[in-house]
This record gives C-alpha cells, sequence and structure tokens, in this order.
C-alpha cells in the first residue's frame, strides 16, 4: 500500500524542484504569457476523501491553455457522442510540434492525430460551436469546470485571450487548412471556433482548480462535492466510459510530444499548457495540479515533470507497476 | 533559321492535340471553374512585327489563374525592387503541389519556394497590397495588363472570384501561416491580401491576349503598340532586368511541379494556371497564348503542354538548342 | 472482480472473429509469408496460476517478426542498461509505418522513435550484436525465449529468414542510414546486426508461446515453471523495472501506428508482428498469444485486434477503466 | 557582341573573388576532402577556338565528385537511351539536400527526383553496371573523360575513393532503399553500383579538364583536337540531342539546392561537386573550369560561384538576356 501524500510531501517538492525552474524558459510565442514570473512553482493535490494539500505558488493564477483540451473534449464527447467526435479527429499520439500542420497535408485521412494538438482542439471547438453563440458554448464549458472546482464562477483572462487572439495566426491556419479539406464542416464559421478555441485556452484556474479537474478524472467523471455536515459525496458530471476515453488520450498524448517518454518515467494520466500547469491524476485517488512557467522545448513545465516524476516514484503512482 | 509560325501550323495543331483533351480534367477545386468545356482548344501566336494568328478557340474568356503570378511578380519588382520581394520569396522551384503548406513549416528560412507557388504569390500580393485599397491596387494590375495586351479594360470574372474566395480555405491557411511566421508583415491584412489575390487570379483574357502578354515578356518589358500608319512601336513597360527575372521564373518554376520536364521538352518560359491557360514565348520573337481546361494532376493544360511541345520541335524553338 | 475467461469464451472469440479474417490480407512483402493460410485463427490465454487455455489454430506455428521486437529490448535492457538504450532510440510513438525513413532524416536527434519500429529494432540489435558472433548473440536470444516458454529449444525457420534477408532492402536502408548519423556505432558491422534481425524476426513460435510470453512480462519479468510435484513456481528472468518499461513502451507503441487506438479500445499492453502474431497480457492475471496472420494496413491482425477488444471488453481487462 | 575573355579577366577574378573563399569551409563529411587548402582558388576557360586561359590555382588536382554526374548521366543516355533512364528517374529539380531520402519515401511514383543528386547518380549507376565489371564500366567512363579533355589517362584518387567507400553508408542507404522500392533493378549488386558511384566521383581533374569538359557541352557533344598543323578540329563524341538533354538538367538541377538561384544570377548551365569544382559554360562559345574547395550549405563552391556571377554580368554571358 503506498504512502499517504502529505503536506511535508509537497513542501519538500517545491523546495527540491525549484531549481529546475532555471532550466525552462516561459512561453515567448503569446505575448501575455512572457509577463509570468518563471521561477514561481506550485503544486495541489486534491484526495478523493475531499481533502486538499497544496504548496509554494498553489494560488497564483494562470490560464488553461492546452489544459483546456481536455475540458472541450470531454464535452464534445458529451454533447456529440464518440462517433462524432472521432471521425473528426484520430487516436494517434503526435511526435511534431502541438501547433504543426504538416500532417494535415501528409496523412490521407487528413484528421488531426489526436484531439490533444492545436489542429484537432481546433476541430474539437468546431464541433462544440454548432450552435448558439460563441459566449453561450463558451458559458457551458466554465459551468463544466465551475462544477467540477467548485468555484462560482470561472473567466477567461481578457488581456491573455486578446493576445492569443492577436497573435493566433498558426491556428488560423490549421483552421482553414482543415476547413479546405472538410474536416472543418463547411458551414462552421472559422473565426467563431477560433474565438471559442482562445477564450477556452484563457480560462483561469488555479493549481487547486486543476487538482480538482484531475480529481474528477480520477474518480471516472465524479466530482466530488463538500456536504455542510462537514462529508462528501460524489456526483457525476460524464459518464464513466467518457472518463476513461479522456483519460486514454491523456496518457498517449497528454504531453505533447514528449507524452512516450512521460508516460514511461511517471506512468500518469496527465495534460499540460504552455502556461505551465499541469494536471495529473492517479486514477481511484489523487488529482495533481502543478504549475512551473519555465517550460521546456516540446511546452511542458520542466519542474513540473520533475516533481510528478519524484512523486510518481516516491508514492508508487506508476500505473505500469508491479507494487 | 527557323520556319515562320503560320495560319496553317496553328490550326494544323489544333486538329492534332485536340484528342489529347479527353486526357486531361477541368480543374474541380474552384467550383466556377467546373463549367468550363473541357475540350475547348484554342492558340494564338503574336510576332515580334505585331502580327497575331489565331486558331481554335481562341477567342473564348478564362480567366488568368497562375498565370496573374507573373503579373503580380512584375509589378512588384517594379514597385518595391528585387531586393525586397526576394527577401521574402525564394528563387527555387518546387516539386511539392502548387497549394503545398508543408515547406513553409520545414525550410528553416520560412520563405515560400518560389513566387510561381500559391504562397509565393500570396505574399508577393501582400507586398503589393501595403498601400491604398485592394480596388486601387487591383487597377494598377489592371492597367498594366491593358498596356501589355492594348486592351481598353481588363476585368474580373465576378463570379469566378465568388467562387475562389468562398472556396479559398486553403489560401487562406497559407497566408495566415506565413503571417504566424513573419514572412507576411504583421501589418498586412491578410483578408485585403488575399482578395487582391483571388481578384488578380479571376482576370479575364483570350489567347489572344496572352500571346501578347507572352510577346511583352520576350521583348524584355516592351510591348508593340500599332500606330495609325500601320506601323508597330514598342514601348517600354518595365526594364529589360525585370522582364529577365520574371522570364528566369518562368523557366525554373512556371509549369507548377512539372517545370522541368516541360523545360526539357519544350525549353521555352512559361507560366500555367489551372484555368487551363499558358503563356509561353520565344524571345526576341514570339509570345503564344494558348487556351485548353483539361489539365492534367500539375496543373497543366494536358493539349497545351503537348502543342507547346510539338511547336518548340517543329520550328526549333528550344532555348537550349544546337541549331 | 472479473470473470474468470474459460475454454468456451476462446472458442467463441474463434467462431465469432473467423469472418474478420477476411477484412485483412497475409503480408505480401516477405514472400515467405505469403503462403500462411488467410483464414487461420488461434488464441491462447496463460493464467498466472499456470493453467493453459487454446482455441482455434493455437498450434500452428509461425514466425515472430516484429513481436521479437520486444524479446530484444528487452535483452539489450538486461544486457547494456536502459541508459545506453535511449541513448540510441528514443521513447515516443511513430504515425508513420513501421518501416518508414522519413523521421531518421528530419528529426534533429536521428535516434529512431522507439524500440517497436524496424528502425529502433535494428539499432537495439546492433547493440546486442556487439560482442560475439551472429549465432552466440542470437543463441542468447533463443535462450530467452526457451526459458519463458518452456520450450526445450526455439529455433528460427530457415526459409522465412532466407526470404527476409533477400528481400530485407528496406531495412537494410535504415541500418546504412543510421550507421551514416551515428546513431548505429561505427565499429558495428551493419550486414551481421541485419543477420541477427532478421534471426530474431524469423524464431518460430506458436500461440501457446506468445501467451506464455505475454505471462511473463504480466508477470513483471517472471516465468511460470511447473514442478514434478503439479504446483507452479515462477523464476525472474529480467528484474521488474526491466519489464516494466518493455510493457510501457508495449502500451504506447506496440500496435504500429494504431497503437493510439488499440490502447483506447483494448487497453492491454500488447506487440504484433506481420506474421499475424500478437501478443498481449493483463498485468499479474493473464498472457495472451494471438494468430491470424490476415494483418490491416498498419500491419496488425484484423481478427486478432478485434478478438482483444471483445476479450477485453467482456472480461473488464482495460488498464484504464472504473471496475 | 560580347567582349573576349583575356587573361587579365582570369586573373582579375581570382584577385578579387579569392577573399571569399574564407566565406566557406571545405567539405568534411568525406574526412580526405578535408585536406584540402581552403583558400586555393583557380579557373580556366576554353574557347570554341581551342584556345585555353587559365589563372590561380588552375593546375592543382581534385576529384570530380558531383560533376562526375554530369559524365554518368551521358554515357548512361548513350548506352541505355532516354527512355530508360527517364524510366529511372525523374527531371525535377530539388529543394532537398543532394543527400536527402525523405522524397524517395513520399514521392509516388518512388523515382529520385532527377539525375544531379545523389540517388539520381547511383540510380544512373546502377544502369552503367549492368554488363561487366565495375573496372571496366569505370574504364568506360575514363576513356569517354580522356576523349573530352584530351588527357592520356583519367584515374581516381585511390584515397578519395577509399575515404568515399569507407564513409559512403548514407549513399548506401539511398541505394538499398531504391532496390526495395524497384528502382533499382532487382538483379543489380548494389555494392558493384556503389563501387562504380565512388570511383566515379573519385576522378582526378584540373581546372583546364573542367573547360574542356565545359566546352564540349558548349559544343553541343563534340570535343575540339588540336591537329598537327596547329588547326582545330571537333569530333562528336555524343549527339546533339545527349548533350541538349544534359545540358538542360544541368540548368534546372546542376546547383544542387540553389539551382534557380544560379541560373537566376548566373544564368548558364553548370554543375558542382562538394570538392569545389565547378564546371559550367556558354553554348557554342566558352568552356569553364573553376576550383575552390570553400563550399557553402548547398555544396557549391563560394568563390566559385561569385566568379560566374560577375564573368556573366560582365561578358553578358547569361543565356536569357535581351543583349
Amino acid at each position: 500500500m503506498p504512502n499517504e501524500i502529505g503536506q511535508e510531501t509537497l513542501e519538500r517538492l517545491i523546495r527540491d524542484y525549484r531549481p529546475y525552474t532555471k532550466q525552462g524558459a516561459v512561453a515567448a510565442y503569446i505575448p501575455e504569457l512572457a509577463y509570468a514570473n518563471p521561477h514561481a512553482l506550485g503544486i495541489a493535490a486534491a484526495g478523493a476523501d475531499g481533502s486538499i494539500l497544496k504548496a509554494g505558488d498553489a494560488d497564483t493564477s494562470f490560464t488553461l491553455q492546452s489544459i483546456s483540451k481536455i475540458i472541450t473534449l470531454m464535452v464534445a464527447l458529451n454533447d456529440c457522442g464518440p462517433e462524432r467526435v472521432f471521425s473528426k479527429v484520430g487516436m494517434e499520439p503526435s511526435v511534431d510540434p502541438f501547433n504543426s500542420i504538416v500532417k494535415l497535408e501528409t496523412l490521407d485521412h487528413k484528421k488531426p492525430l489526436n484531439p490533444m494538438i492545436n489542429a484537432g482542439a481546433i476541430v474539437i471547438a468546431s464541433l462544440l460551436s454548432g450552435g448558439g453563440s460563441v459566449d453561450a458554448r463558451l458559458q457551458h464549458l466554465c459551468d463544466t469546470v465551475s462544477r467540477i472546482t467548485g468555484r462560482s464562477s470561472i473567466r477567461f483572462n481578457e488581456k491573455v485571450y486578446e493576445s492569443e487572439r492577436r497573435t493566433g495566426d498558426r491556428n488560423r491556419a490549421l483552421a482553414y487548412f482543415m476547413k479546405s479539406t472538410g474536416i472543418i464542416d463547411s458551414d462552421v464559421d472559422v473565426e467563431k471556433t477560433l474565438d471559442l478555441y482562445f477564450k477556452a485556452c484563457s480560462l483561469e484556474v488555479d493549481c487547486v482548480d486543476l487538482a480538482k479537474i484531475g480529481l474528477f478524472f480520477a474518480l471516472w467523471g465524479k466530482c466530488v462535492e463538500s456536504q455542510t455536515d462537514g462529508t462528501c459525496s460524489t456526483k457525476e458530471i460524464v459518464t464513466p466510459e467518457i472518463a476513461q476515453i479522456v483519460t486514454t488520450i491523456m496518457i498517449t498524448s497528454g504531453m505533447y510530444n514528449h507524452s512516450g517518454e512521460f508516460f514511461l518515467k511517471v506512468g500518469l494520466p496527465a495534460k499540460s499548457g504552455v502556461s505551465g500547469g499541469i494536471v495529473a491524476f492517479s486514477p481511484n485517488r489523487y488529482g495533481f495540479g502543478l504549475f512551473g512557467p519555465a517550460i521546456d522545448a516540446a511546452g511542458n513545465s520542466v519542474a513540473g515533470v520533475k516533481m510528478l516524476e519524484e512523486l510518481s516514484r516516491s508514492h508508487r503512482l506508476h500505473l505500469v507497476s508491479p507494487h
């Protein structure tokens, strides 16, 4: 039986791995992200019993960026069903950078490789944006995140959104390319789809929120709600089948083009964002939220990955493990 | 001394090569182009002495499509100078399809390979669209073509333009991609640039117009103007240096990804369009305009290429030739 | 608690999924493999208690082909250590075909993406072939497989080996390419390395052997040995750490460029070969061996994959599962 | 009428452009080539009247390297005919490096793009090596070069050949890849083909030899032979048609992946080698041989290209020119 994770564990992790923040650099391609403190580092753990632990800069807000991809995938699976979703996007990991366009031209089926790379997440957003206004659709996403995190409201960061929108030409290229090949349906408004995509990327959270999102997947689509009497109960937001699909894709494709290495070394389902956030979880047990804006070439928080590696080793969390 | 080209030559070419129209198919990716008669075939030759010969469907109007790329290149060289133009676009032939995006991501310099592929022509259009309205810029192009062809007015085909614009998402992808890499300047309005590009592609000409455009390059940037007394004079529109650059690029890159084979077999500077037009010329002597909307996989008129091959052989026009 | 797998289960699987053999075709690129019966289908399951069940063509012999890649990887990890192995080969899944060479040129690090594609397995073979003769090295592999399967001897199929060697120019290209970039060390004899690779691919097994190999990984590197008194004991062949690495890589990369889809749908570590074999396992519980030489475009047995999908569903074997 | 090229011209060129040798570096990938003097620079011009001028290090010997590709192409066209040659190799320029393998996998037709890149030249060598021993075939090439240059014997540099052979794994990969796709016929011995290829690359010449080779193509396949009475006569080695094909391919593909830029700026058929040699010519008039082992990233002599640019400008040699 693995040790419980305690407050001391998290504090030691922050202490031991803060130096690794120097090995990465904050994302520069979205100007607004460049203002982040490169040495920030936070972690939170949410237990199945409703307990929350946190250390370091766990209260600092940051934007979801690519972590939003697991939320939009989940909502799309719920709203449209897996068959429609996977008629538009593949299930295979990508070794190219997250914003690469090459495979959209060279693959026969023209589908983005998976929903965790930009092209895939944009096509998912196009499925979501089918009916209603962008704001209504965004509200749907926000409500989902609110319920999972227990926050009264989730909002997008206006400055980051503006920055993404203004510098989002690479994503625009991905979207128009997919429209030209029919992957994005001909009646979809690309700019509205991108608007939803940029806003979803700009939703603001902190480590505790991420830990709760992780726990929600760890509990197969249920969130833990604290009752007035101090006890906890769980509530299903999506079916276990949908949580299972998202989890599987996090395993094979969640950490950009380092997903294989991450699964080998850490062995947990996880999703990272270029803002430095990582959500990870140990099924049935823990959700983790990490934040360290100094990222590596693949787009993953350097110190965040290191902390998860250590946590997996010390607490025997690796999914593929004799223990 | 090569034989003169006579009326009989052109008529024989149309007769002999019309069957080859069955080996191609009209372009389908721009819906409006699909209405062309696949068996149409026309040719015109313009001599340095001002003579014009024509045969077959030489009076049928069609849109310039990629042939506009030599006009916009020429105008850009004239307006901005070669140094600025070639800071944005390369000089190397492409073996990928004309609308391919792969090399924009994989080449270190990020520049489109040459100004004859879509990406290259779009960046050229972005240089032109710097000042003034799209319509003013378009008028500038039209005026140039008017002067070269001696037509009172050149107009764009509204239906084809609408069709291109509506289905132009692949070109939109190319443009936004280049904006994201800085090849298209950050202050450029992509949609306006594309508007100019689509309108330039939709300019309407016939074989005689193309033959005059060919002759204009054959005379190193001069057009032949008939005088009231029945004689001809030439007038410089661009410098010989600019005509030389465009000619050279037509040789290496004018016939899409069959340029090498075309130069080996025909040996003339030429530029084709997916509407089935080809402009070609024999320096100092002839301009040719061809039209045959049944095109091959590369985008070149099947019968048009065959006619030029025969014409080059029979009249010893190959630039690389012992004769 | 999942149901036990019984004889009836396996027989029903063979009955229900034999029709799917028509949807694939036997591998033709190695001439000798083309002689396989396309409608053959077999399955065997090995339980942690030493029990063996089998159905269909479970006794038919076939060659390991790519399944040998997990054996050579395991032996290389054991002999050279993970650090040396992963200095030569990556950990990321590949979406290109198993014999693709493109990424060897385009990736900066020049390493094959993972040890499950041909390039990766050849570089692994180059590590093994360092000392001693090819035959001595092969014997080492055979001995390992003998111990795992409890067979007195494992032999390579001479005809298949000859066929592979004679038609192995694609693999030769991969090997020489890697030698040119330094991934294969300069003192390595490429032909000897390929000889070992071809012979390892040609080792002959049946479904029961594969099931035992699967069980061996399911038990983290231990094989089950029947005692004379009818009881079973386990014996460690490699450390749990090595078994864990191989298992993880089977999850992300074991089913060629359909690994992501397979893990989503089946959720078991597995490795396939173009001869139609698949080894899969449920950690701590079962090893499976399947054989169905009618393969799909990716190289996986069509009916084999379908049977594993059903088995995973009916017996709740998916690694990522709420149950 | 262009000025004649005089001794003073060549000497001035050497003087003015020697500093450019500092901008390149000697080829390092064939170890033996790295011993060349990076500051060497020579030029020779052969006139149609049999005159020879030379300056700088025009007498230094070096190996043909890729310049041999025009010789083997010519001999193959002569021996096998254009139809057979172009069933195995394309006519399109390549923008990838000369030793790239990517397009061999990604192009549908699997043919090397043209005979001037390594893959193309190796397949040409495979056509030549069909009958007889490697040495007999090599002798055939040497005899051809002997006749063109008027040398009693042409020999290959044993050390360079050994160095190429030993480090030729990239070329081996290209050859085996093409054998696996059927571009190299199944009965061809790859190692013999490569042996011929390496030996042809290692043939030793100097600038005067190259100038005579250039003149031979400038005279459409005829070499100039000095008579005992002091006059000159020409003798046909190959037909004008074959010389025309080789010349055309030199124009589109002779200068590696800078061929487009070279033709734009210099406008002469030319072929370079990584040893620093360049052969170029002005049809009907001059052959040029240059040597400057400091090469650029594409593989072309930096100072050599610059000298040709100046020579073309000052003496109005550009093929595409109003003059």
